[in-house]
C-alpha cells in the first residue's frame, strides 16, 4: 500500500473477514497479529491506545478518535511512527480489507523494545503502533441492551488513581476494572462501576456513567477518560437543548437517580436498571435515555459526524 | 519434550543463544515469542509474572519464584495450564535450550483471549502462559552499580495504590514507574522511588527500597511487590544477626539514613549514593550494603539456596 495516495484501497480479502491488523508496518489477518512478549507494551503495559467504531459502513466521528489517539501519546510522552493522516489511511484500508460494514477498530502505540544500548530507559526505545479491524463489539448483548443492565458498585476495588496515572489518556491498565467486574458477575450484577480514591463515582470497564435527575444529565469529571460517546452526549444534549453538567457524582446521587445509562464505543448508550439490586427510577429503560440513545445512532448516518469507509463505500 | 519425564533435556541450541522463549506449548527462539494483541494481557494488562534469575548455572531461589508466582495467579483468579512441577521443567529447559550460565527467566500467566461466547466476562477465558530465558538482565550498569546511584523521589506520580491494586500481585502495571522514571532521568538521576497514597515511600521501576540507620536496616511493608530479593535481604540479616524491620517508611526516614540500597532479581543489591541530589551518608557505597550484598552473591552458589539449570550443569 502506498501511503501517499489515500485512494488507493484493497477490496475485501477472504482470509481478512475475521479481522485485519497491521503490525510492523505490514498488513496481516487478525489470527497473525501479535507483539512481541519484550515489548514495552506488555512487560509495562507501557503504551496507548484508541478505539474508533465503524457502522454501516462508516467511521463514527474519526477525527475526535484521532485527536485523543495523539493527545494520550503526547500525554504518556509516546510517539507513533504514523502520522495521523497516515494512520487514518491505514484505519480505511483494514476496514476495507475485512469488508467488515460494522467494525470495531484499534490502534495501539507502544514504548516498544528496550534498547540494548540503555536497556533500562524507556526514552530510548523505539515506539511502536499496531491497529486492527474486527467484527464490532458490543459491551452487553442484544436481550440486555434492551432490558437494561443491572449494575454494582465495587466495595473491593478503587479506579486507579488520577495521581498514579492520567486516566485521560487512554490506557490498559485495567487490573482493577477486570477484578471488580469478575466480583459484580459472581453477585448476579452485569456490569460494575468503581469509585474513585476520594469515593466518588467514577467510571467502569469500557464505559462512562450518565445520571438523569430532575431534568438534568450529569457525569463524573475527575479520574476519568473522556469518553468520545460521553462526549457524544454532551454534544447531542446541547442538540436537544436538555442540561447536562460534567462534576463530582456521589454514590447517592447515582442511587437517586431517575435514569442511569452508560457510555462507550462498544456499544454507544445502554441503560442501567438497577444498582446493586436496587431498581433506578421504575426499574426499566427511561425515555430520556431512550431518546439520547436512539439520536446516538441517527447520527451514524450523518456526514456532519461520520465518514465512509474508503474502498468499501464504493463497493 | 516429555513433560513427565524431568530427566530429558535438550542440549544448547544456537537459534536460542539470544534467548528461548515457550509460548502456545512449544519452544522458540526469543525473537519469534509473540503474543495475540487481542488477548486480555495486552488490551487489559489482566496477567501476572515473575521472574527469577539463573547465576554460573544455577537458579536461585527458584522456589521462591514459583510460590509467588502461583500466589499471584490465585490472588488474580488465573489459573495457569501449566502445574508447578511441569512449569519448573519448562524453565529449566528453556535456560538449558540457551546456553546461557547467566540468565533472566520470565514466565506469564495471562486472562488470555475473550471467549466468544461471554465477551466481556474475563472468568470465561482460558488462561494462557508463555515463558522465556534471556541473558541476565542488570538495573543498572556496572559502573553506575560500583559506584552508587542517583535516585529521585518522585514528586507528580504516586505508586498505584493497593486499594485498586494488590500489588502483592507482581504485575505489569508499570506506567505509574515508567512515567517517574522518564521525570527523573529527565532531571539527571539514575533511578526513581514512588510514594504511596498515603505519602509513605513505596519502591520504584523493579525494585524494593531498604534503608539503614542506628544499626537498623528498615524497608516498605505496604503497597508494595514483596520481593524474592527483599524476602533474602530479610534472611540475610538474620544469619548476620543485624536487625531488619518492615514498616511504614517515611520521606525524611529516607534522606535521615546512613546507608540506602535497592533490591532486584535484575541485580541484586545495589546502593544508592544520593536522594535528590543530597548525599546519602558521606555519599559513597556503605559497608553495610556491601556486606549484604557480597553474601548475597555468596549464596547463588550455595546448594541450600540454589540448584543447577538441568541440562546445563551436566555439560
Ligand atoms: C476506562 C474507560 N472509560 C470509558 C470508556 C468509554 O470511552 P469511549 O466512549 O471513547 O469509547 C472506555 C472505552 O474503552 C474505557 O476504557
Ligand atoms: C514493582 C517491583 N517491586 C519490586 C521488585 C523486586 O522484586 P524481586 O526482588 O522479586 O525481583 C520488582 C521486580 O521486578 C518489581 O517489579
Amino acid at each position: 500500500m502506498d501511503l501517499a495516495d489515500p485512494l488507493v484501497y484493497t477490496s475485501p480479502d477472504p482470509v481478512m473477514a475475521d479481522g485485519a491488523a497491521y503490525v510492523d508496518g505490514a498488513f496481516c489477518p487478525i489470527a497473525e497479529a501479535k507483539i512481541s512478549v519484550l515489548d514495552y507494551g506488555v512487560t509495562r503495559s507501557d503504551c496507548t491506545y484508541d478505539v474508533v467504531g465503524v457502522w454501516q459502513g462508516r467511521f463514527f466521528r474519526l477525527d475526535k478518535h484521532l485527536d485523543r489517539f495523539y493527545a494520550s501519546c503526547a500525554r504518556l510522552r509516546l510517539t507513533p511512527p504514523l502520522e495521523r493522516e497516515a494512520l487514518a489511511v491505514v484505519l480505511h484500508e483494514l476496514v476495507a480489507r475485512t469488508g467488515l460494514s460494522d467494525a470495531y477498530v484499534s490502534m495501539t502505540c507502544t514504548r516498544g523494545r528496550p534498547n540494548p544500548a540503555a536497556r533500562r530507559d524507556p526514552r530510548a526505545s523505539t515506539n511502536t503502533l499496531y491497529a486492527y479491524a474486527i467484527p464490532y463489539v458490543w459491551l452487553a448483548d442484544a436481550d440486555k441492551r434492551a432490558a437494561g443492565l443491572a449494575m454494582a458498585i465495587a466495595r473491593n476495588t478503587e479506579r486507579i488513581s488520577r495521581r498514579a496515572l492520567d486516566q485521560r489518556a487512554k490506557n490498559y491498565h485495567w487490573l482493577d476494572l477486570d477484578m471488580a467486574l469478575m466480583e459484580a458477575l459472581d453477585g448476579g450484577a452485569d456490569t460494575v462501576v468503581l469509585k474513585d480514591p476520594e469515593g466518588n463515582i467514577a467510571e467502569g470497564p469500557g464505559f462512562n456513567v450518565f445520571a438523569y435527575r430532575d431534568g438534568v444529565w450529569s457525569t463524573p469529571a475527575d479520574n476519568v477518560l473522556e469518553g468520545i460517546t460521553r462526549g457524544t452526549v454532551i454534544d447531542l444534549c446541547a442538540e436537544l437543548n436538555v442540561a447536562v453538567a460534567a462534576g463530582a457524582m456521589s454514590e447517592d446521587d447515582l442511587l437517586g437517580a431517575e435514569e442511569v445509562m452508560i457510555t462507550s464505543t462498544a456499544g454507544g448508550i445502554i441503560p442501567v436498571v438497577s444498582i446493586d439490586g436496587r431498581p433506578v427510577g421504575d426499574g426499566r429503560p427511561g425515555p430520556h435515555t431512550a431518546r439520547l440513545a436512539a439520536l446516538y445512532w441517527d447520527k451514524h448516518g450523518d456526514p456532519a459526524w461520520s465518514e465512509p469507509v474508503r474502498g468499501l463505500a464504493a463497493r
